[in-house]
């Protein structure tokens, strides 16, 4: 794979300053027409061996293009917020936003290669590492991002010569760290394992394009060439990206059952109630306290019809709680900030680190329920929703977040009499506008959303819990009763 | 001060329920109007004593109110990455967007007033507190923040008993930790401390609002009024919030010398230019690297005449850094989270922690440049805009921040050539817009802002250089010498 790479390609001074200023002039209108379009952001990810010019690289094309709308991003080692939360965490905040151009000087793939070569994780680690990137350059690409990756190369002679120099030098000594010693000296394995991950996950929507580091003018002319290709067909081509994976179709199972065979006569008795919800609170209260929750976090998702009680249990559940250690993220429209990012990135900014317990009324699940629905994103885009959410789960759990899921379901009958108390309550008027009654009317394309959601995305690190809410008695408690299980059963 | 909260203030239950569902439709009006106006944010503070009923009446707020426009915030120590930066950092990046209510149970009260009850710090600390904090509240206000702030009190006696009854009960004796019992020791001190605090920071601007703790009912409802009376007053007045403090005048003395008498013709040679970069690019880097900037961190403010070179000089101070260790933040229009916030918050966001190195391309000083120069913002707004980015950066350089500030100045030759050049080559015309030249226009304008702004905000803590820069060789040394120096100095 690097062969082509080791063939020591070399412009000449003349021919690169002869290209240079068209290169630039061509990138900085490709720039200006993505920035003027707002239509899809750019990352471009820049990896490769030590001394191959990652670095120079960088600096070039922030020097050739419009610095104000590239947002450069070196990561080294997860700091202490980071470290407290999902590997991809750090990432997805430093998305660009459409119409900008991202550099990642080191990436998604740096610690997986980097754990990998000194063997501190072993082959299946990796393989699920790439597995997780595939997934996540997907989705990014399905949402719409422009992915580029340059992974930079020079061999084992010209490494090695260049690091001697470095070294020679008391004031370029300290670019050569023991970490570039150690890989120097792992060369082969550190090629070996790099031309695997970058074979497995260099696909149509993420490619690879690999460099050869020899020559600097060969170097930064190839990699400026390239993105200024990409932008550009990406720019001119009328659609915008084509989905590569077909997506799952829906099920024709007769799926609605699980939502209509819910029996909403339970009920319990004030007094039940009452101590039924002071024994489960305190059992949620002691279990967040406890040392075993010191590395873990809780995340609760609350959907539900509307006028469901999805407040009023929420109140219950962080009744439990000193005001100071949850958050309660309300779900309501995006932010421009946030409608410029994949539509999963305006959830990870809450996700909570160690101890933390983060609430959200209403969840990422928007996109299979009302954007499905209403008709807001395309059938491809929810469809595969399902599996984009589930692997986000997936994240979150083996992060140590116990991840509750509930649907709150009521009867029509029973919204329909809640509708009306609120109509005639003053101080409960603002819960029901003009769409509550709209939404009413589709209440069977809700069922059904509501049965393929449950259906795809209970996993057994991210179960959805039904509730049955006609009575917000028994609703509440059977909601903390399940936190509280999902907690003894984790800690 | 706390008397009329010792009363034992009552209100009966029959009272009580007639007047709630009246007040909270009131409450979810106002709440209404203000989304609606998104005109100004909503800031409550709550303070008291502990057993007071803080913890409740924020419950209270939020399920009285329409939960999807409150963010409620509370704050313990501060975390990781909170540590590193300025106290006040955590505030400012928890503060509600205009039209949004933000309750901070716990804020910057909380702190200075918790150590020196015990003795860590002593009067004159908390005087500084007090200084400081009075200093963010009248600039919250003038940015148009609505502050509340409610303080709890309970007697001694009252405290007593609720700790008891709480500790009695193995369900609720975790809410009394060893900190409680520590300040209900130290009852009388507690109070004395907060009755200075209150008394000192009780202004027009961020009034406290001292109310008794003893009934429950009697607390929210007087809660639930204030706040309500407020945002009442306050959407009903046509007027915006009236500013509190007479803005300073702008000093008549010919200050404007000061840019006008730059040397511009000093000039550095290529090869000497080659020698002292390098030189200045080694003592950079090493000094960055060294231990003694550990817990330091470093901050570049650039700003200058419209092609004057601030691009090039801030790529020779990357130069000498690993691209992972530095953060260029360009500042352009401001994003819509950004507008609904106070003008400094976008900076705030970017305040490095340890080790951190930001690099501002056009910084807070907007604000009495272009701003002023444009009317953008209005004169008291940017005349009170010396002291508050004073009081800004005196915040960073107490954390530990070296602050170096750039005025690059070219005379007006030199910037028409560079003008004329940047319309000639290609790959630089998108750094010359019909902006540049309506600018050039004002260019007296220009010189009394740069003058009176160098005037009233070079502190010992965050000196400006005035950078010559019709010779790029010589400006370029200049910055990178200006940075080591003051390295040297702080480290």
């Amino acid at each position: 794979m690097f062969e082509s790479a080791e063939l020591h390609h070399e412009i000449s001074k003349e021919t690169y300053e002869a290209e240079v200023p068209k290169l630039r002039e061509a990138l900085l209108d490709a720039q200006y027409d993505l920035k003027a379009a707002k239509d899809f952001p750019v990352l471009v990810v820049i990896g490769g061996i030590e001394t191959a010019g990652k670095s120079e690289t960088v600096q070039t094309l922030n020097e050739w293009m419009d610095p104000r709308f590239i947002h450069t991003h070196g990561f080294l080692l997860p700091t202490g917020e980071e470290a407290e939360r999902p590997p991809m965490y750090r990432f997805w905040r430093a998305l660009p936003p459409k119409g900008d151009i991202g550099i990642f000087f080191g990436s998604w793939y740096s610690l997986p290669m980097l754990t990998r070569i000194v063997g501190q994780t072993d082959d299946d680690a990796l393989r699920e590492s790439i597995a997780e990137i595939r997934h996540l350059e997907r989705m990014l690409h399905n949402e719409g991002v422009l992915v580029l990756k340059f992974w930079l190369h020079v061999t084992k002679r010209e490494q090695n010569k260049r690091l001697h120099r470095l070294e020679k030098d008391p004031d370029t000594r300290w670019r050569v760290t023991k970490g570039h010693k150690m890989l120097a000296e792992r060369y082969d394995e550190a090629v070996a394992i790099a031309e695997t991950m970058i074979r497995e996950t260099s696909t149509a929507e993420a490619p690879w394009i690999v460099v050869d580091g020899f020559d600097h003018r060969y170097r930064t002319l190839t990699v400026g060439k390239v993105l200024l290709e990409a932008m550009r067909r990406r720019l001119d081509s009328a659609a915008t990206a084509e989905l590569v994976t077909a997506p799952p179709t829906v099920s024709q199972v007769d799926n609605v059952k699980l939502v209509r065979d819910l029996d909403l006569s339970q009920q319990l008795a004030k007094d039940d109630y009452r101590k039924q919800l002071e024994k489960h609170q305190q059992r949620f209260g002691r279990a967040v306290r406890s040392k075993r929750f010191r590395k873990r976090s809780l995340i609760l998702a609350f959907e539900g019809s509307d006028a469901a009680g999805k407040g009023g249990a929420i109140r219950r559940v962080t009744g439990a709680l000193d005001a100071r250690l949850y958050q309660v993220v309300p779900i309501a429209a995006p932010t421009e900030e946030e409608r410029a990012q994949p539509y999963l990135w305006r959830f990870w900014r809450h996700i909570p680190g160690h101890r933390g317990i983060v609430i959200f009324d209403r969840t990422w699940y928007g996109r299979v329920l009302v954007e499905r629905v209403e008709g807001f994103c395309d059938e491809p885009d929810w469809l595969r929703a399902y599996d984009e959410i589930n692997e986000f789960e997936e994240q979150l759990a083996e992060n140590g977040a116990v991840i509750c899921k509930f649907w709150l379901q009521i009867s029509k009958d029973e919204q329909l009499r809640r509708f009306q108390e609120r109509e005639q309550t003053g101080f409960k008027r603002f819960k029901i506008t003009p769409e509550d009654w709209r939404n009413r009317d589709k209440w069977e394309a809700y069922e059904q959303a509501v049965a393929d959601m449950v259906d795809r995305t209970s996993t057994e690190f991210a179960p959805w819990t039904l509730v049955e809410a006609n009575d917000k008695y028994f609703a509440r408690v059977k909601v903390l009763r399940t936190i509280t299980r999902a907690l003894d059963d984790a800690l």
